[in-house]
């Protein structure tokens, strides 16, 4: 094997810890790519936690200061996947140490921490990762193509909903994604930023915006421990504010003059990770939807006129992006392959000297975006970018 | 109003007979057809039900000997709507008596009832029609147009089911539909001679057949009147046989060569109406389902690779056949428009001197596909037809 | 016939005089209201129009001056089913002269149009229509059911597009529906006044919104005869501004809490006749599209969770609102059957001396909603109803 | 890691050699079993071939003859992955080392070959394994646990189609899956087994079958090289007869009465791995699709009528089979994972004691009913089983 080898450390165990740790695992099994990946350091603070993870997911060692981590010369990546209030010390640090600087979005809990992230990154010179992966789903990347090509022509409408329905009840309690100190956002930063990035990949900036954000459950039972996962409350908790949102909706224009709209909830019962997205353009439509991610809606306007209609793509043929390296067609993908697909996207670019796409800039300017919307619902007016 | 007038006397007042008076009430309404259409009398066993529906309905006078309505020298068309056991003797009086026979599927009860009508309306020379009114969901005729154009090129299969659930229940009492000296089979000829339909009017005529037909409850409550309608049986109602099928399913080989396979049951929980048909042909695929009639699903092979997939044409617009008539693009239409297109494509037929499709032969030759598929069931063997 | 008579004049003989003719000439067929309905007087300024309206739609008479229809004594309702500009001069004569009016939507082009006619009506203390009539598609009306016996509980969203696609053709000419002397507005007051009535309807009033309202093609080729019809542009033909909005975007937040956001677009490719809500509330969840109108998407949070999903209620058996009184269950109606749903529920108010719902204060409210977000789009901020 | 090891040997390394590879490598990354996999020999007859997947697939090492492999005295698993016309001589050899046997489907090429290796296998009391994987998509397995339970009651229909389009085009060359030597049968073996097998699962034993079997295309280019893969042919090539179905339909009865269907093609246009059933039963339906994979349809009859439909399970909460192991809900899985959730199953039974199931006895039913489906379709006849 002479391929060079790229060592990552891992900075987080968690729900995107588990994701990442398999999408290293995974990329040199589906993909020739330019780069080994070695899972050298999975980092937690739980040391029980942290090494359970360690031998499920395979890497070779655990940690539970992240500084070691970072100042380990042999490791070319930190990957910062912890909660948001955490990002920003990690990534300035390991970007400060000339590492790699591969981060969850949103970077950071607030503008100003965004801010810090990307000019840290920037001195260090290194090129960066930032993981929205939905990019990666191969409908997505379809969609792109097609966008570049001309395909669609002009774009009128964006549309898109990202909803959730897991703190409909009143009684669940108030977990980190709750608070704002822990996340910097509710479903705004959660979801909604999933659905700005597509925004920004597909349609191009945003250049205003104006929103609402709603908290529908204002009080929730403390969590008698913090330490990570959903956890539970026992019966005669004591109450504690919900001071994030739980739905923002928003209207934007973007800077090509399409017009956006985005809602994000986790109030919407029955959707679970219902995160659909529509384009109307000059020359047709697109329509996407992470439950469905394998498949890509399109009308085409150039169809004869009795004969027109939404088709509906399987992305899963060897001409689709990414779907060769799996199964054959018609045999689905899920939503685990879209990290992969980001690495190899990413271990691409690294080896053709490019930066990465989407970078921490592109996390920088979906955090923009973030800061707009909720500036204009308080303020009650539209906000330029 | 210079247009030449064609006189009716509908015998039936039930399902079909409010299905048939709500076509010739609006096909004037709708579509510039080259005769006015006279709703003069309708007819029924009942005084109090038939009146009422005449009333109801819009027709001029009612009768409850239906030998008057065929004696009558104003009327030109005879509708033959009443349950099978009578069509025979009505058909072939109306045909003897030199009027038109529009006639209910499937024409007879029997094959040797279906010869037999059709041989009276042979020797009367007179155009007539058979209601297979799916042809004329607009999507069907959008299909057999294509069909017809070589759009989908060789036809590999024709796969069809019509599924129902109305007599899931054991309860449900022996109503005429469940006693072949009333109708003549179950499933096979109330539903399965549409999809039969279908096949012959998109694919071609059947070769060959081999059948199972099924009855999963064998016993029903007797119902007290036989009087029409579906009744209902009082608790401790004496039991009594059911001697059709809840459900038949059968294979087929098309003159074409293509494959066919049919199913038709009213033991399909949760189907209402489902009536749906797929064709998978050289260029492409269709499916249609009358739940959906509005709508065709199309694939076309010949869309570039990477933009494949099944299209859901909305079958609305004014380039369809027969949507042009009624509302803009998107607005749908029902089930009770199948029965207006059918008699408009019947006025047109004859004024071209043409003879209506599908007419009397059809009847007949659905017929002898349910008789070859009854035999079968009976052999164990493939007929031949 | 001894049922009370009433006797209709219908201003108006287009898409909407087709679809109102259609409504009154069937509702007796289907429906045993407590009401005959007498059609008398078609009316509309031209007369080779309107008198051919008049023998297809199947009035007794035409007129083509709509002063001589209001002062007909015998007529009972004056339905004003005109373009916009000339709803106030008829409504308010109807109601001087004491006939009931019955209009279409929007009632007005401008909140004070609207005002007046509201006024006059009130001041005639007759009964009035306003024509929502998606209200009624059975869909629609069991999401009314449901929602009003709390099988829902608090409503979190209000999600509504209503999305076509006619005028996406930049040389589509400048029809009378894109003049904002003739109509008022453009796609907020054609079809954003449905959503916003199905909103009204099925959540409740609306108190504040923020709206931006789209204009993507603001030159088009002007028609050489207004005379009505959609017309077609010919080549060479002068440009002329096109001063109404081409897709509106507004979000809304409703008395009991609900956050509602709402879009209206003609630019939205490949969408028909697109109007689709979405429910998120506490119990459940509802979605309806109206090119799917005979089905109802129901979440039901009760359900044991391993068995939850969305699920397809076919609004077709007789167990749901209207649907007993035409076919089967699985046998669909269309779109001119939620004009005959509309008068049912009139002509039965009318017999119990209640107003009919939506009545002209609907129209009005409706009016004050589009008003303020007209307003909105022009001073970017949040305005109060 | 105290946890017992079991190491497998693979033999094959193309299609399903990559599927089990992935299978084996991630099974213990995401379920607590009670056994570590070690993968330990991959083997090929092409050495460039097989070294090849054994660095991409992560195998220890990698072998040309599958006899050393048989021998090799730490190898627990011997995973039968190569076309059928070796399955009998590699199963059989491994079986009387005392191996397990794990293998893909079907297990023989004609039932004798099956009988053999059901014979070996017994003999050697060695627990088995058949792949039948669809039954581990958490869908299907929900569907087998809700029947087990009686929330379907008494079946009455199964209805199951297997559709694909790979070979449409007359030109596609005769590779092996065309060679009846090679591979037994066509769509029947290929892709009809697994809709037995899922009938089997979920409804029962099938006593009796009618079927026929088809070719489209009876004459194909040869390839030059017959090295596996599915190979392109040169034009010119010369042409060879096709002796396997492209097409196979039969009619079934199960032994608890209820009638089945079943239709397997590669002349399905658009269809790419359209694997669909349909179960109808005395309190529900229930659909399932393997191209939407991550989704049940389901139809309850104990529902509200005016509420009843069939609703979308998205079965990908930690509520059901297999799901709490990956992702959250809504975050979908694909093919591969059925792969990983069989070898839990088969772990967790080895444990237990209990032969896996689907086992070497499932295999061989499965081949006596498509046994009958041949002899069915030669003697025009219903066979029994």
């Amino acid at each position: 094997m002479s391929k060079s080898t790229l060592t990552v450390g891992l900075i987080g165990y968690q729900f995107m810890g588990k994701a990442h740790s398999n999408a290293y695992r995974q990329v040199n099994r589906y993909f020739d790519v330019p780069y080994q990946i070695r899972m050298k350091t999975i980092c937690g603070q739980s040391q029980e936690g942290v090494s359970r993870a360690c031998d499920t997911f395979g890497w070779e060692q655990y940690e539970t200061d992240w500084r070691r981590v970072v100042d380990d010369p042999e490791i070319d990546i930190i990957d910062v996947s912890t909660p948001g209030d955490s990002h920003k010390e990690i990534a300035c640090a390991a970007a400060d140490a000339g590492k790699m600087v591969w981060c969850e979005k949103p970077i950071g809990n607030t503008l100003s921490e965004a801010q810090a992230i990307r000019d840290a990154v920037k001195k260090s010179g290194r090129p960066s990762v930032v993981f929205h992966t939905y990019r990666f789903a191969p409908a997505v990347a379809l969609a792109k193509k097609w966008i570049d090509e001309g395909r669609l022509g002009r774009v009128y409408h964006f549309r898109a909903v990202y909803l959730q329905d897991w703190i409909t009840d009143p009684a669940f309690p108030l977990v980190w994604r709750l608070q704002k100190s822990k996340c910097g956002s509710g479903s705004l930063g959660d979801i909604g930023s999933h659905i700005i990035d597509l925004g920004r990949y597909l349609v191009g900036e945003i250049t205003s915006v104006v929103g609402q954000m709603e908290t529908f459950v204002t009080e929730r039972p403390v969590l008698e421990s913090t330490s990570g996962g959903l956890g539970s409350a026992t019966s005669g908790s004591a109450m504690g504010q919900v001071d994030v949102d739980d739905a923002t909706a928003f209207i934007a224009r973007f800077r090509n003059g399409a017009l956006g709209t985005f809602e994000a909830s986790r109030f919407a019962m029955g959707r679970k990770n219902h995160n659909k997205i529509e384009i109307n353009a000059e020359h047709g439509s697109l329509v996407f939807n992470v439950e469905r991610m394998n498949e890509l809606e399109y009308f085409e306007n150039a169809a004869p006129s009795e004969a027109q209609g939404f088709r509906t793509v399987q992305v899963t043929d060897g001409v689709h992006p990414f779907t060769g390296h799996y199964w054959p067609a018609g045999h689905i993908i899920g939503y685990e392959h879209t990290f992969i697909n980001l690495i190899v996207e990413a271990l691409r670019a690294l080896e053709g000297n490019r930066d990465p796409s989407p970078n921490i800039e592109d996390g920088l300017q979906n955090q923009r975006v973030m800061d707009a919307v909720e500036r204009s619902s308080n303020s009650k007016q539209w906000v330029n970018l």
